[in-house]
Order: structure tokens, then C-alpha cells, then sequence
């Protein structure tokens, strides 16, 4: 019987993003473009015939596990982020990572695939992952089929606009000016901070507060107070 | 480590379609909107706050098992349908059900929640599923994340029309007028056979060939050459 039996799933690759812990990770693919990132097989789905007329297709599909909050559980309320995080909503009318089944869907662009050695890789962007997630499928996006021009959502009908103005302090210019790959890197966390990553109930937050956040491979710190923003240090960590 | 992990994912629904047999399942979702059905929870998922603020949206992916197909096991090159048959593409790059983690992805219509006592339903139309098909995990359709206009696929650029001409013979005609829902039967029927479910090898064969499917609680037989199909008969089953 379906309702006692369980299915086991073993992941066929994992994602290599700039996105290293929870907090600012895009609340949606496609928000930071400039995100960009891999899919690495893992052994025995590292094969490139899987991979044969992938580039036929823009923008793929990735399934994955929520590992990062997976050990927590789930309940069938939670709070959503859109409504402030204080009115609860059913846990599959949302795209919450709290989920029974902790497996999330993600669009992302595709930009080729890479081979090192014997190593295959997708390269994407676009991605709202967090490095390291276990991917345990990736199907094409099919657009007669999947963009659905008549769907509604009353809930989400449109991505959320925060209009933060972000600039950038002397001294981060200064970090800036010294990293090899600083115009992408400036254009990462701009667009990064651009979707405001702190908690709904901060964001009316008129006293300048400092965040930071590890992204790709340097510890970024804001201050930020309603909807000014100043990146103050860039460093290596 | 990532790679040496399972995860075990438990089904949360089963989906009731009237697909009995994985022959004439339509392709794709969305291509027969006559077909109607149901996600019927299971316990401990029977709980009608998971679905709080459901109704907002207008349509829903479903996440599932490829229960028909999981027992075969997965190659990395597939024969494709659209390709005739004859040519092989990456599994990755297809939406093939014989995949390394055979989980599908599809999405539906969504017409109501329903509860006959402690049960409850999520009633649903358009569906591309077999019956008894096990749910891992339901997702709002979300038009603004989901619906990519600027996505493009050379591989499966529109659905494909086959342009079959759908006539019922007098001995079907009278079987449906006993059926109680006589007219939704007779355009369920009609759009499933509008489809052509017989495999592509077969599509241009001009001799009159007889198939027989089991839909909903009926069994369908029909005669087809070449674009024409006629019904002879509909059964109890």
C-alpha cells in the first residue's frame, strides 16, 4: 500500500552557489541574476549522456532537499515572510522550506555545461540556493506547458519591490578595488541588498543597523536604516 | 557528506484520476481539462490546516512518485516520443519517467477542497496522472516566479497537435446514454483520444487498428488509421 511505504532518494548532484548561509539568500530564483553558480554530479550520475540536448532548453528545473533546515521539521501552519511573518497560512498553499516532504523546486538559467577532467557541470544563475544543496533531479523548463499564462495567485501576485538604495562606503571600494572579479562581485551584493534581506518586522527599522552575510567567498557588512543602505566592509573569509 | 546520504520521503496523498493504465495518459498537463479528480490525504497529513489560504491560487503543482515506471530503473539515455522513438536525448534533458530519482513534477488546475467527514480532498482537474499515483508534496503555482515568459526550449517548443477526428459509433452512443454523467465521459473521451495515445511509430499507419484503454470506470475501445478514430464501444469494467 502507497500509505505505508517510503521512497529513497539519494542525490545525483549538488549546488555550488555564492549563497553560504540562510539569511539573504533571494526569497525567489531569478531575482539575482548575478548569482551565479554549478551543479556538480556526484558519482555514479556524473555523465555527460545525461546531459545530451540540455542546451536545447534556456532554464531548467533543479529539485533539491531544504538540507539546511531539513532537521528542524515541519508544522502545518508556518508564517509567511509576505504577510509580515505573523498571520499563518497551510504549509502547502506556501513555498515555506518547513515542508513534510522537505524537497523545494527551483528555476534557474542555464549557461552550459563544464567538464573538468572527468568532472561534469552545469553552469547556472539565477539560482536562490544555498551552497552545498543536494540535488536530486533536473528536468527542462518547457514553456508550453509550465509558463502558465492564466495561473493566478491572489497570495503572491507579484515579486515584492523593496526599493532599497544601496551604495557602497570608501572603505568597501577600497576591499573592492583589490578583488580580481570586483564588477561582479559589486553587482552580487548590490542586487543581493537591492532585495532587503532583513526579517519583514525590521524593515520599517529607522536606526542604522549593522548586518553581515558570508557571500561567495568574502564576509559582507551594511548598515542599513529604512530603505538606505551602505555596504561599509568586503572581506575575505 | 552529500554524496553518501539518502533521504526517505513518505507519501503526504495519492491522486485519483481516471487514468487506470499508463497507456493514453496525456503527455503533458493541461492537455485534457475534461479529466477531473482528486487529492485524497493521508494520515498524518489528513489535516485541514495545511491547506489554509489554498484557494488563493488557481493552480498547484504536484510533486509524485512515478510509481508505474519506479520499479524498471532509469538509463542515462532515453528514447523520446517527440523524436519518434528513434533518437536518444539525455534524461536530464527530457521530462522522461525513467529517471535516477524517479519523481515528476506537474502541474493542475485546482477546484476546491472538499471533506466528506475527517477526510479530506483537494478536487483537481487537467491532470497527466495515473491513478493511485503517490503525492510527495504540494506547491502554489506561482505566476511571477514560475511562469517564464523569456524561457525557450528548441527540444519542445509548443505542445503537439494531432489533429485527430474523434467520432463515436452508434453502439458506443448508446452504451453513454446509460451513463449517468454521459456527457462529461463523452468529452473526456474525446480529448483523450484527441491526443493520440498510440505510440509515434504507429501514427501514420492507414489500416484500421483497434486499441482499448480502461478510463475512469469504463472500458473504451476504438478503431484509428491514419487521423481518424472512432469509438465502438464504451463498457463497465
Amino acid at each position: 500500500m502507497v500509505e505505508n511505504s517510503t521512497f529513497n532518494f539519494s542525490p545525483i548532484a549538488v549546488a555550488r552557489t555564492p549563497y553560504k548561509e540562510k539569511f539573504a539568500i533571494p526569497r525567489q530564483p531569478g531575482l539575482v541574476t548575478a548569482a551565479k553558480g554549478k551543479v556538480e554530479f556526484l558519482s555514479p550520475y556524473n555523465n555527460p549522456e545525461m546531459l545530451r540536448d540540455i542546451e536545447q532548453h534556456s532554464h531548467l528545473w533543479l529539485l533539491f532537499i531544504f538540507h539546511g533546515t531539513a532537521g528542524q521539521g515541519w508544522k502545518p501552519l508556518i508564517k509567511a515572510p509576505r504577510l509580515g511573518g505573523n498571520q499563518k497560512t497551510g504549509v502547502l498553499a506556501s513555498r515555506s522550506t518547513f515542508r513534510p516532504n522537505p524537497v523545494g523546486m527551483s528555476v534557474v538559467k542555464f549557461d552550459g555545461v563544464e567538464t573538468h577532467g572527468k568532472k561534469t557541470c552545469l553552469l547556472i544563475s539565477g539560482m536562490d540556493l544555498m551552497d552545498g544543496t543536494p540535488i536530486i533531479d533536473i528536468k527542462p523548463y518547457i514553456p508550453y506547458s509550465d509558463a502558465l499564462t492564466e495561473a493566478t495567485s491572489e497570495f503572491a501576485p507579484q515579486a515584492q519591490q523593496h526599493d532599497i538604495d544601496v551604495s557602497f562606503a570608501e572603505q568597501a571600494l577600497a576591499a573592492l578595488s583589490k578583488v580580481a572579479n570586483a564588477r561582479e562581485l559589486k553587482e552580487l551584493i548590490f542586487q543581493v541588498l537591492k532585495q532587503d534581506p532583513r526579517p519583514a518586522y525590521k524593515k520599517k527599522d529607522t536606526s542604522w543597523q549593522e548586518y553581515g552575510m558570508a557571500l561567495d567567498s568574502y564576509n559582507i557588512r551594511w548598515k542599513i536604516s529604512d530603505t538606505t543602505c551602505v555596504v561599509i566592509d568586503i572581506s575575505p573569509n
